[in-house]
């Protein structure tokens, strides 16, 4: 699929109409409580926010497969369900994952319904989400004061405050949006995410909020989600670690007025290219801000006999720790990229594979028919040095292509994660 | 199976019968080539190992599942096939993997004939394993020039020379012998291995050469081979990746004179348990000594409903990034053991799951039925300040037991891999 087809947009999850949202900072990390009523509105460590529809939205939700499931995956599913797909509100919260605790999901019920007597919602129609360290008991005192100004400070406007109250380890907010047009409306779709460590998405990725204006029921919606996320966030990895709060949620608000999209056909296409375009590209911020990165990975495996084959190799690779610290280096250790492609679990002729290093530099071929060929080190070290490198492997097998995103593994990570919970 | 059952003795892969093994330096890392025709006998810089044997030896032996198979490994594939699975003797180089290169095999076959010539053996009766670099061309004159001073310095002394040849980012040599008494007689077991980065086994490991004085069939030899692997090398993992020439090779002499063991029983469980002491000892040395290691850490499940399910979960802790790092730095972040353990691809049910830290210093319970449970945070720092941690796993849900070796991940890894090659 074309990465870049649509317009982009300003907005992040605000573009589409009918969303507002707000960030907060509420002091849910202790060492960093606010004195006396104090809560700014407007910081860098924001770690309260919401999306807010003006009208019922449908819902679609990936999460986690990991067997240790964060309390607020527990209690959006069940809100999901009670609610048949439906939802008005997200509340999101970072510096603490509410996992692993014996009152998890209590307090995860309780965010939920302190947001919901705010503003005048079921609690069922709220969704809840949250990041940071695993295994630590949640205040909930801190939320509860934070709410009214969360409310208060909701606004088509503050996409950019909602960003930055799920960032992490995150050195930059994600946000996209693209317009396209359906049924000769046009509409938008906008995202967030957060990152930086821990991502090795299966089936959902890190925390995700893309909402849209275009209206479409909740089975396709479903549906697109599931197609377009085994394409981007699951062909992302910054660690191999699969986070246990992982989700991917994504609401549409239907205001734009288009004939419902309820069947596959040309609008459903329209439809995922654009939701594409918003997931790749938030796939592409995650990877380039991955912790400690300081160069973004993006491996293209073509001719490959189909498109799993073509995930698996090309992940494999972006995987592979040795490859990783090579990249970091600005090594052409080619080597590692071989042995990272020999291990993929998947069926084809090592002895066809080609490989190539680029970036805005230019390229070298490293590798023809799975073994090397002679290549300028000089040159090599030119492309490498730069800050986004591109490998593309040739499988020569088939017509099948998929894109995985990764980053170098560097001293930072180790700083980073040597240190995480203090 | 119990980890010291067997008294340890000296003598590495020469302390059975019937074993003799050199090491020198060759030269065969083009930067390092010795001047004229000096060839210093005794140097850590030793890349070119011989074990031989003066009887024909019952050989088994077992190799990477990757895809990318060294060229070394085709070929003694390829002997062990023509022979019926004997062999006199294995030569072994260090600095070139001998991989991905389009003249590969026949280097390897010339290995084995320049070794056979010298010592008055057919070809195929020589064993040839390669580690370092993939994807570089092997010189083969410095190898022939090295092996008559390789051929006589073969004594049953040299043993440690031999364990220094294969040495790559290793920063000891590492070898192991027990003694142990079957049918009457006195047997002795040997082996020496190397690490430390590529280190991900998959049906084998990287190097590791294992001799014996104990009659057995090959095929018996196999058999506990294969059996023993899966509950060792295959339970080690420094970095997640799966070397390209991966072997372990297991030789048996029978000069010994047992009753030969052909088939199960009482001295096959004797002839087991000496293994395991032998390789679950190196794999110990591996993981201590892994890339830019500072702690070793072992991760014990018991409790599995299987010995598959305790594998698969002590392996998925071991090879979680974050987790490794929360050891270099000493913390006690057991949210990410539990966040590795629910991603780990096995069947039990999380909330039963109990885990506690230990060091000479003590031990800690951090983890009971999936939750978090109050610690100090002192005493947690006191155990995870040493060299050496224990991960203990409980399931709860069966009496089967795995352990699993591997290290922390620290800034002297990515300090070594992002600058391998030069």
């Amino acid at each position: 699929m074309e990465m870049n087809l649509f317009e982009t947009i300003e907005g992040g999850v605000c573009a589409a109409a009918g969303f507002r949202a707000a960030g907060v900072y509420a002091g849910i990390k202790k060492s960093e409580k606010p004195e006396g009523n104090e809560i700014p509105v407007s910081s860098h460590k924001n770690d309260l926010g919401l999306i807010y529809s003006d009208h019922d939205c449908n819902t679609a939700c990936v999460y986690t497969q990991n067997k240790v499931k964060g309390a607020p995956i527990i209690v959006t599913k069940r809100h999901l369900e009670k609610t048949g797909g439906k939802a008005r509100a997200v509340i999101v919260n970072s510096k603490n994952a509410n996992t692993c605790n014996a009152d998890g999901v209590e307090k995860a019920e309780k965010m939920c319904d302190l947001l919901a007597d705010a503003m005048g919602l079921e609690s069922e129609q709220v969704l809840v989400a949250s990041t940071g360290v695993i295994g630590q008991i949640l205040p909930i005192e801190p939320i509860e004061k934070a709410i009214p100004q969360l409310a208060m400070s909701l606004c088509v406007s503050q996409h950019l405050e909602a960003a930055k109250a799920i960032m992490t380890t995150d050195t930059f907010p994600k946000e996209y949006a693209v317009t396209f047009e359906i049924d000769g409306k046009t509409c938008c779709m906008g995202g967030m995410a957060k990152g930086s460590g821990m991502i090795h998405p299966n089936m959902a990725t890190t925390l995700n909020f893309i909402t849209t204006d275009c209206s479409i029921t909740t089975e396709m919606l479903q549906k697109a989600l599931s197609e377009i996320v085994k394409i981007t966030y699951n062909c992302l990895s910054i660690d191999g670690d699969t986070s246990t709060n992982d989700m991917v949620c994504l609401m549409s608000s239907g205001v734009c007025e288009n004939k419902e999209i309820t069947e596959e056909g040309e609008d459903f296409e329209t439809f995922k290219k654009a939701l594409y375009q918003v997931m790749a590209n938030l796939t592409r911020m995650l990877a380039k801000d991955g912790e400690g990165a300081s160069k973004l990975l993006t491996c293209i495996c073509s001719g490959a006999p189909d498109l799993d084959t073509a995930i698996i190799v090309a992940k494999s690779v972006i995987c592979s720790p040795l490859f990783k610290c090579a990249m970091f280096g600005s090594d052409a250790n080619w080597g590692r990229i071989l042995c990272a492609i020999g291990y993929a679990e998947a069926d084809f002729d090592i002895n066809k594979v080609g490989v190539t290093l680029s970036s805005s530099k230019g390229e070298i071929e490293v590798c023809r028919n799975g073994s090397g060929v002679d290549f300028s080190e000089e040159k090599a070290k030119e492309i490498l040095l730069e800050d986004e490198i591109y490998i593309n492997i040739d499988l020569h097998a088939g017509e099948a292509q998929a894109t995985a995103w990764g980053c170098d593994l560097t001293y930072d990570y180790v700083k980073i994660n040597g240190d995480y919970r203090s």
